[in-house]
Order: C-alpha cells, then sequence, then structure tokens
C-alpha cells in the first residue's frame, strides 16, 4: 500500500464540473503542499474513449478509457475519483474498493439510501480509505470556525442557523429537466443539504430530530413538446432540528434564490459570542466577543491569512483569498493524508451515511408533518 | 368629534421606552408633516402625581395625574396613547374607547388571547379609532418594501424568510427577571414576534399554519438570594409557516443572540427578483432584479430618499437617513388621518388579533410537535 | 442672561432644507434631554409676513414676521437660529449679536472670507454665545470615534482619509443653476469640504497646510434659453493636507458622484489600530484593534447604543439607530449648554474661522499649483 | 519559435512568494484553459543546486540549476519566469532576452529608471515577447469593470480614486528590514503604486502629471543591535493625478494600514453612473447606474460568474470565487497567446515602462511640491 511519500496512481471517472475541480487538485496538490508526493495521474475514464483521451491530455492523465471497469482494475491506479452522477456512484465506488482501490467519491452518496448503505459496507469491509467530497469543510475559514468553537471563543453553543441558496432554477422560464423529476431526489433537500450539513454536523455532532416543510415555486414547467409538465421535486425546504449536543438548528435551502450564487451562510450563537460565515464571501469571518470595553464591541470581520492554515500554503500573504477550485486542493491533500495514515480533516463514507440519513428523515417528516427522530431512518 | 385640522387633545399612559417615544411623536407630527393640526398635549399619567408633573414639564404636556382612569375620563382629551406594560393594555384601553377616546396602544396587545379579544370587541364597538403601534411598517424602506411586492418587482413571491434577534438576555450572568417567569408569556415569541408578523401580514396577509420549536438558552438564572431559579420562558423560537397567498415562510426570534442589536432581517423571493432588508440598516433595501445584461445583475442596495414617502418630510436630501424615532413621528401622523377618517397606514385592533392569534398557535404547535391551523386558535 | 433652566426665546430665520430642521430641535429638545428648559418659540421669519405666518403656525412659533430685524430686535428674543443662503449670514448673525442675542447659525460662515471674519469679530465682541451648525460632530458614533482616539485605542494617529460625495449635481441634464455661478463660490470646495474638515479638526487639530487640485466633470449646462451656459464652480475637488498634530491627510470631496447620497467617509490609521466610518451608515463604526489573538483580528463593526452618548437620551435599546434629524436635537442641546456656561461639544465662529480658512488656503493652492500654508490667508 | 499548440519549455528563477505562484500557473494553466500546450517544465533555478533540486521536485520541474545564467542559455528552456528581488530584474531580463527567450518578469522591472529603460530595450529589439506580471488586471472582475467602462455603462468617466493598503509594516515594533532602507527604492510609492496604476492606465491610459505626498509613520525602527536606526522610506504615499483621457485621478497608497490585509480598492465616477471595487472582495463589483426608476437605483453587488470569463475556466457555477493564484494562471495564458501571436491581455515591458515613469514623477514631485509632468521623467 502507498506510503506517506511514495507517489499514488491516480484514476479520474468523469471530467464535468466536479471532474475537472478533482483533475486541477491532482496537478496541483504536490506544489501547493510539499508535504506529499507528486501522484501519478495514470488514467482518466470519459464516456467514450475518443473524449476520454482528449480530456487525458487536457488533464495531464497518462492513459484514458471509455469503460470505468478497466480504470478501476487497473495496477497501475492506487486511488479512483469518481465525479460522475449521483446514480453511479454507488455501483463505481464499490467495485474500486473491492478492487483494492482508495476512493474520493462525490457527494451525495447515492440517490437511494440502501445504496448509501451498501457504499459505506463496502468501505468498511475494503481497508481503504473512503471519502466523500465534502469541500466546503476544508476552508480556512471554516477551519477557524471550528476552533473557535471547539475552544470555547463563543463560549457554550446553543443555536445554529444555516443556508443555503442559488438561483439556478429560479427562471420560471426554464424548461423542465432532470433535475425537476422524482428521479433525481427531493430536491432541493438532497441536492443542497447535504453540504451545510456536512459543516453542522462537522461542528456540533449529528442530527437528532429533524421537522420539515418543502414547497414547490413553480407547480409546472415547459417540456419539449412546449407543453407543461407537472414538477416532481421540491426547490426549497426549511428545516428545522435538534442536534446531538443540545444545539437548536434550522437549515433553509433554496435553489430558485433569486440573487443568490453560492450562499452558504451560517449564523452560530453562543453563551460568549457569535460567528457569521457566508460561502459567498468565503475568505471572511465574523465573530462577536461579549468582552472587554462593551463601546467597542461589534462583529469583527476577520479577513483568513497565513494565521489560518492551510491558507499559507497558497499565498504567504494575508487577505489575498483562496477561490473554490482552493478548496478541492486542501481536499485532495487531506485525502493522501489518509491514505497515509496519518490523521486527516476528511468526511469518511460512514459520516456521509450520517448525512444522508438526516436528509432521508426530513423527507419523512415532510410526509408525516412530525418530527422525526433520524436515527430513526434504517440502515 | 375631531376633525383632520381641528387639533386633538392628547393623554399619554406612561413614560418608559415607548411613552417617551410617543411624547416624541406628539411634540413633532405637525412640524414633521405640516398635514396635521398641532395636537394639544392635555394631559399625562405616571405612577404618581408627582412623578407624573414632573413628566409633564418634561415633555410639554399641560396636567399630569396619577390615576390613568382620570386620564382616560377627561372630557378634554381625544385620544390616548398607552404605554404601560402588557398586562395593563386590556383594562386601560377598553376603558378609554368606552369613554369615547381613540386609542394608541403599544404591542403585543394583552398576555391572555381572551384578553386581546376583549380588547378588540371594545374597539368595534366604540366607532373609534384603535390602533397598534408596529411602528416597522412606517419606515420609508418598508414601504418601498410593500410597492416593490405589490407593483410585482419581484414577480410572483413565493418564500419569505424573517428573523428578529437581539442580545439583551444574552449574558448567562444576567439575574432573573420578569421576563424570565411564565406570567410574562412563551418568551421570545410573544415578545419579539409580533413585530416581524407585522411585516410579514402586512406584504402577504394572514398565517394559515405554524409549526413551532422554541429553546433555552439558559435553564436557570441566578436568583435575588444567590440560588439558582428555573428560567420558565423561551429565549428562542424557530417557526415554518404556509400563508394565506401561499408564500412559503419562515421566522427565527432569539433574545440572545449576541451581537444583535435591532436585528429584523427579511428575505424575500419571488419569480422576477429577491428583496432583502436589515432594521439595523433601516435605511437600506436590496434588491435583486432578474431583468437585462446577465452581467450586471446583483443586489442593489437602495438608500431611502425623499423618493420613499414620508422621507421627504423629515429631509430633503436622500441618504440621510431617518432614525427609529421617526418612525413613531409617522405612525402619529397616520393615527391623525385614520382618526380624520382619511386613509391611512395602520395596524387596527382586528389586524392585531391575527397577529397575536399565530403566536398562540405556535406555542400550542411547540406543545404538539405538529402544524397548527391559525383559524382553529379560538376567537 | 439666561441661565441653564430659565427658558429662552427663540427666533427663527429661515424655513427651508435646515431651518425646518432648527424648528425640529427646537421642538423636541427638552423632551428628548430633559436636563435643559423647554425654550419659547418666540418669533419666526420667513420672506413675506403671511408666510412667515404659515410657517410659524406650522412650527409652533408664536409670532411671525417677514422682516429679520424686527425678530433679531425683539426682545422676547434670546437666541437666533440663521438659516439662510450663506449670503445673508454675515448680516444677520453681526446684527443678532449687536442686539444682544446669541446666534446660532449654519455653515459655512460666508462666501467672503472678510466676512467671515467680521462675523466671528462680532461674535467675540458681544459676550454672546454663537455657534455654527456643524451636526456630525455630534454624531454619537464620531464622539465615539473622539474618544476612541484620545484615549488611545488605535496609539498614535499618523493618516486620516475623508471623503465627501452626493450626486445630486451628477445629471449632465440638470440645468445651470446658482450653484453652477462663481458668485456661490469655488464649488464642492466650500459646499461640502468644511463638514469634514470639522471633524478632522475635532480629532486632530488645524490644518497647517494643503494641497488642492479641482476639477469640472461638466464643462457647460443648459440655460433657461436652451443654450449652453459655461460653468463656473468645480464639482469635484482633491485636497492633500498636513495637520497640526503631524497627521498625513486627504480630502476628496464630489457633488458629482452618482450613487452618493449622504457619503462622509472617514478612514484613520494610528500605530495600534485603525478606525472607518461612513455617514450613510451612520449608527455605525469600524474599529481594527491590533492586539490578542492574531487569528481573530478584524474591523469590529459597532453599533451605537445607549453606551456611546447622547445615543440613551433617544432610545434606550441598542442598534435601533439615530436618523440625521436627531443631530440637531443634540446640537441644539450643546449650544443650550454653552448658553448657560456648561461645557459643550460645539463649534464656535472661532472655530469655524480656520474651517473656512483652510477653505480659503485649498482654492489659492489650485491656483498657484503648490502648498499653501493655512496661516498664510489673511485675517 | 513556439506555435500556439507546441509545448513551450520553462525555466523559472525563483520559488519565493511570486516564484511559487509561477510554478502554480505553469501547472495548471493546460487543465484549466485546454486551449494552450502543456509547457514543459524544464528547469527551475534556486540560491544553490541543492535547494533547486529541492523545489524542482516540489513543483514538478525536469532539472534544476544554483545558475541562472545556466538557466537562461538552456535551449530546452523557450519562456523564463523571472521572481528574483527588483534588483535582479534587469539582468535576468537582458540576459533571457538576448539568448531568445520569452520573458515573463515580476513588476516593479527595477529600482532605478535607467534600468527599466534598458530592460525595455532588450525587449524591443529581440523579437521576443516580454511581460510584467501585473495580475490583478487578469481578474475577471476587473475585466467586466473594463468593459463597463468602455462600452460607456457610466458614461463619460471623469473621475477615479484609487487605494493600495495593507498593514504588514504596521507595527513600531518590527525591527528595521530591507524595505526601510533607502536601498529599497522610495517607500509604498514604488512597492505598491505600480499595481493600481496598472488598473488606471488600463482603463484610462497614461498619467499626465502627478502630485505626490510622502509620509513616514515612523522615524526609526530597532536595528539588529537593539538601537533605533532611521527609517529611509516611506511607508505612505497620496498622489493627485491628471490622465491623458483628462480625468481626474487619485491614489493613497500604504503599507501601515492596521487592518487592510489586500485593499486595493476602486472608486470611479461617470456621467451615468458608478463603479466600485474592492480586492479585498475580489469576486464582486458594484455598479451604480442613473437610469430607470429612482426609487430603485442603487449599487448593484455583482458576483462573479461563468459571465465573466475566463471565470469560467475555472469554474462553470456563479459565485463560488476565484482566488488570488488564479490570477496568475490567467496570466499565465495570455503570455501563451502572446507568444502564440494571438491578442492577449498583458502589460508589456513598455507598458510597464510607463508606470514606472509615473512613480519617478511622483518622487520628483514629492521633491519639488509641484506638479511635474509625467512625460519630462527621461526616457
Amino acid at each position: 500500500m502507498a506510503m506517506s511519500n511514495a507517489p499514488l496512481g491516480v484514476g479520474l471517472i468523469g471530467t464535468g464540473y466536479m471532474g475537472k475541480c478533482h483533475a486541477l487538485a491532482w496537478n496541483a496538490v504536490r506544489a501547493v503542499f510539499g508535504d506529499v508526493a507528486r501522484p501519478r495521474l495514470e488514467m482518466l475514464c470519459e464516456t467514450s474513449d475518443a473524449y476520454a483521451s482528449a480530456r487525458a491530455a487536457e488533464f495531464g492523465f497518462a492513459r484514458a478509457t471509455g469503460d470505468w471497469r478497466t480504470l478501476v482494475s487497473d495496477p497501475a491506479v492506487d486511488v479512483v475519483s469518481i465525479t460522475t452522477p449521483n446514480q453511479f456512484h454507488a455501483e463505481m465506488a464499490t467495485a474500486a474498493l473491492e478492487a483494492g482501490k482508495h476512493v474520493w467519491c462525490e457527494k451525495p452518496m447515492a440517490p437511494a439510501f440502501a445504496d448509501a448503505l451498501a457504499m459505506n459496507a463496502a468501505a468498511e469491509g475494503s481497508g481503504r480509505v473512503a471519502i466523500l467530497g465534502y469541500n466546503y469543510i476544508q476552508n480556512p475559514a471554516f477551519r477557524e470556525i471550528a476552533r473557535l468553537v471547539s475552544e470555547g471563543a463563543i463560549g457554550t453553543p446553543f443555536q445554529i442557523r444555516a443556508e443555503m441558496d442559488e438561483d439556478f432554477m429560479a427562471d420560471p422560464d426554464t424548461p423542465f429537466f432532470w433535475k425537476n423529476a422524482a428521479s433525481s431526489g427531493y430536491g432541493a433537500l438532497d441536492d443542497f443539504a447535504v453540504h451545510p450539513l456536512s459543516l453542522i454536523q462537522r461542528l456540533f455532532g449529528r442530527v437528532e430530530r429533524v421537522f420539515c416543510d418543502m414547497a414547490m415555486p413553480y407547480a409546472t414547467r415547459t417540456d419539449e413538446a412546449g407543453g407543461q409538465r407537472a414538477v416532481e421535486t421540491h426547490d426549497m425546504a426549511n428545516m428545522l432540528m435538534r442536534l446531538e449536543g443540545g444545539v437548536q438548528a434550522s437549515l433553509q435551502v433554496n435553489r430558485c434564490a433569486w440573487g443568490r450564487k453560492g450562499r452558504i451562510a451560517l449564523q452560530i450563537f453562543g453563551s460568549k459570542g457569535a460567528i457569521l460565515f457566508d460561502q459567498e464571501r468565503m475568505n471572511e469571518v465574523e465573530l462577536y466577543r461579549a468582552e472587554g470595553d462593551a463601546r467597542q464591541q461589534g462583529f469583527a470581520r476577520v479577513l483568513t491569512g497565513p494565521q489560518h492554515p492551510p491558507y499559507d500554503r497558497f499565498v504567504p500573504a494575508p487577505g489575498h483569498g483562496l477561490g473554490f477550485n482552493d478548496l478541492k486542493v486542501v481536499e485532495c491533500r487531506e485525502l493522501l493524508h489518509a491514505i497515509a495514515g496519518e490523521p486527516a480533516t476528511v468526511i469518511s463514507f460512514a459520516e456521509g451515511i450520517e448525512l444522508e440519513r438526516t436528509v432521508h428523515a426530513a423527507a419523512r417528516s415532510f410526509e408525516s408533518g412530525r418530527w422525526v427522530e433520524v436515527a430513526a431512518v434504517g440502515g
């Protein structure tokens, strides 16, 4: 098995939004961090041999294939990036793990909870590292928030409010597409909620119970024939929660929120202060501490800098700003540390299961109009 | 009865936070607006004759009394400002209305819903004007929001998120006081929620159903003897709602929210745009319109100015800023218009009943863990 | 002469933007502060007897006149508010002072420096209080800034940047009007610069030398006949300065700054921190202190509250916000304290002379293209 | 000579802040953009062979050397990244150009203007591409600003205000170091000013004349022996300028500005609107347009997205944010386009000369206390 300083062979499946993001991370991780071996970019898989070859040249991979099974069974491949649509995750991840590969899979795990459970079972039996692409936990700003919370900077936390909003489905004239079909899942609930839930879970532990209301801004959308087709998923969901540590939580997600582009907002209140964050200004943390001269108290807008690791690995000067893609580079390095058996900040398949369990509990709550205990969702 | 241009005699009961605010409004309303007669400041009531006299001199009232019944029955008094603690509202308002006076009563109406209903019954039978002090609806910024919504600037609205937060109870070392006792009501739910509910109701109509979760940051507080006394009210409440127009709504209130001083935040999403507001920056409205060149779309921070009436009555230059007390001056003028039989922007006792009905429905929901239909709350 | 607790008789000349603002302040000052006697609103002067009478009724003044000399010589008048256009200030203020009245005159003092000097000479010889309406120094937020600076919260200050911008002349289609004529003064330099200079001088003392560049966005504007008339004043001015305490300063003023409505922005840098302020958000101060844990340092957005006097006299709750007109109420109270011989925060005619001297020095600098020593401007 | 699709051999001199930034860009440019050939990372030069080898391994370069002359004369090297301290730029760039290499040199060009001129002469005679690392012009947000200005979105521009501030020298206890010595240049003037000047020049053309004031916050700093040593450079500079298109400009730079980390702020005013920008929030542009309903006008906070190229090459979703290092990747791609003879957004040595000429003109102005015509600075 790969050691910390031995180069790993990488296989990448998929080159869309997240696939490119993985490719950039694999290219950059050694130069950015210095403390990991430069990975060998062994093989790239796309929907055809030809397209795979073109993308392999673009992303610097040595070989290409149109058959993902070829990739996951290739002896030179040690770790597999899975960035395909969600419905393929379970089969690919399971096969890769069974072939003895480490797996870096994009989230969420799978539309069906049973498939997610199967993925986790495969991971647990494999002895390999299997993590999910929850990159927002890698932001130096979020890591600082986690530090502040855990070190008591805001005292005992008692409430968190989270929101995740974008507007790519806000236009009523956008035609019906696959995210409007029930086959894609519940809607914003699984599309978005797992992201802020990953942050909440990192800070405060598991969700104990959840109440959920979902809504559809638009009942129908235009289909290809020019008619109206009924929308089957909910673009908006409001959730109330209680966490295992006793914290009261709420989460609101909306993919029809005009003007919001990449908002993941947190408000955390504790007995000695409060913390605010918004992913649209991902290099800032706002901190209020109820101490000292009352005339000078206010939310301090902290710009991240080298004092907030691993910002320093990217830029030595503070306030210059990391970008979204940089988060994936951090995640890639954490993966390499995990593979090397070192301490690492990752969300394993096991932790991912809890996020998805919460989502399914929320969906059940919406049906029943009652609180649902998350642990009651089987598996 | 008083006509639009005939001076009204004013009686003021109470000179605390809101009492002073009423006094300032009565002193200023004629000079600010010009279109109403200068009120005669007839009589002021406080807890003793001596204190009443001192405050009358300070606030420019001609006479003083330590007995509110003397005030409400005085023939020179046409309209009564009631600014005492909530538990006195019902008796005073009812007596004033029965004595043929108009009433301007601070909110909320009464701790017990039955008392609120009695107040409203008194108002309906009186033929007099009876309004509540929901001054936030008087902000030119909020009026602009109402105009934008009603004129379709953001298309069909489908979601509103509201928050109201302060931190005056955030310190765990603050001793037990009356707001911690069950006799004061539910906690933040009735202390705060009626304010943002007044805004929501103005924009979108009544709340149809509500789900509510409440929490206590601190289970006990220090009592006078230095021991610990159990807290009986909830400083935090999260509500999910559906409104009569079909809008999905949420409301979060917290009086232990460190760093928040006078936050009343709104996020309104519609099919063509979105609107943001925060009372801590009460002279600003943020508007996003999904039209024109996509490269130039963003939330526009609109500073209120003379183009947003009645800002122009206070300052002729834009962006110079109104203050909290100015809202009460507007409210006072609206009251005078209502008394004169002219169109006015006020929240009547009847409208206030609906706000309080929602609060009580929320409390029932918290007990039952289920949605509660607001109309099911009797009265 | 009037004592602290003896009511003063007030005469008001002018009822435009500032005249109304004075009237509101005279109406409110007693009720807001409690620690001053309620002024008697004796006489109001406007451009005709009839108009004066109408405005007197509106603003609560007992008598009215179309002749300002009648007002300044009225024996019941103790203090005169002068809110007429600048060219009348000198004559009116001098006459009032010579008649033994206290004077509250709007700024700037006079278009010609010689007239300003004459006003000051009249004040000095009178034994009366003579102050100017620089209300921005009365903002609790600014007072907090002054406290922070003087108490060393940001260490030794070494630089200040100030800006004042509005957009009421930004539209090129606005016809030629009196502010475009040379008879009105230099342009933005005297129209705006005295305001931020009043803040700078309060914080750091006199300006020692100044360099100035001025510019005209529009060379001509449409005249009444539909032709083009050459603009004679400069709507934009950039100034560099050195202050008597050694602080390096800059000031930029622009009345064609689209989007700016009431901006007066300050940035103050010192050896231990920095302070930011913008009048468009007049209830906020941003403070950066270079101390403690570097991971938590950032500009703290401090919302003013009762801990920032005299905010507490307006509202007992923090973060609720004062408005522009409230600043004039504070100024009025300070005037009353000054008249009573008590310590007061005011800008006297003598201090105003220094502000105007700086403006004239800047104009000379623009002509010569060199630094000008402010003290070299005669008088 | 290299063609657009032919891989170029890269030599990198220096691996500090900017050296690493170049290395990351060379590693990423092909994968991010797809439209350029993957560069061959041929040789890296550092201060010793051993260190060079270690860094070469880290950054993925094939060979290493401790002698930069070896690198610039290597036949496999087509383009040289020069990221050493400024005093080495001239010699290295000239040698590389004379050896027939393209050059990508960090800014500013050289402490002495004569050296900068020599560099430019070498470039002009070489037939090779020679550009400077002014990466802030590569920000999609800035490119959008340039588009808005050039397409008339704010009408005719008439004023720009620029500021660049950091705080890495703000602490008076920081010991004397090389940036405090006169040998390093003027201070903030050459350290910072060229950056915002590159933006100003891109938007509005050359600076015609300049006035400058400089100041030292701290006259001395602690030297190694524990004594006090006189500071020889100015950490603060304020400049007033006139641009060739008639625009009035100002620029303020400060490297002792507590709280500022990477601020490069722009305010641009024109006849129909205004634009604001701050590098600390590098993914946002604020745009005010004076058109349409006055009640809805305000600064729109535009988050960059795929509609602002080349943002789309990094992330397909809007509002997710680019980081500082991404700007260098864009710059690298522009360089490759320039080398291929395609249109490119770069700052050539010739354009860089004009930036440095302005800086030297400013220094002369500070000495003379007068406006200095930039063209009068020889060369």
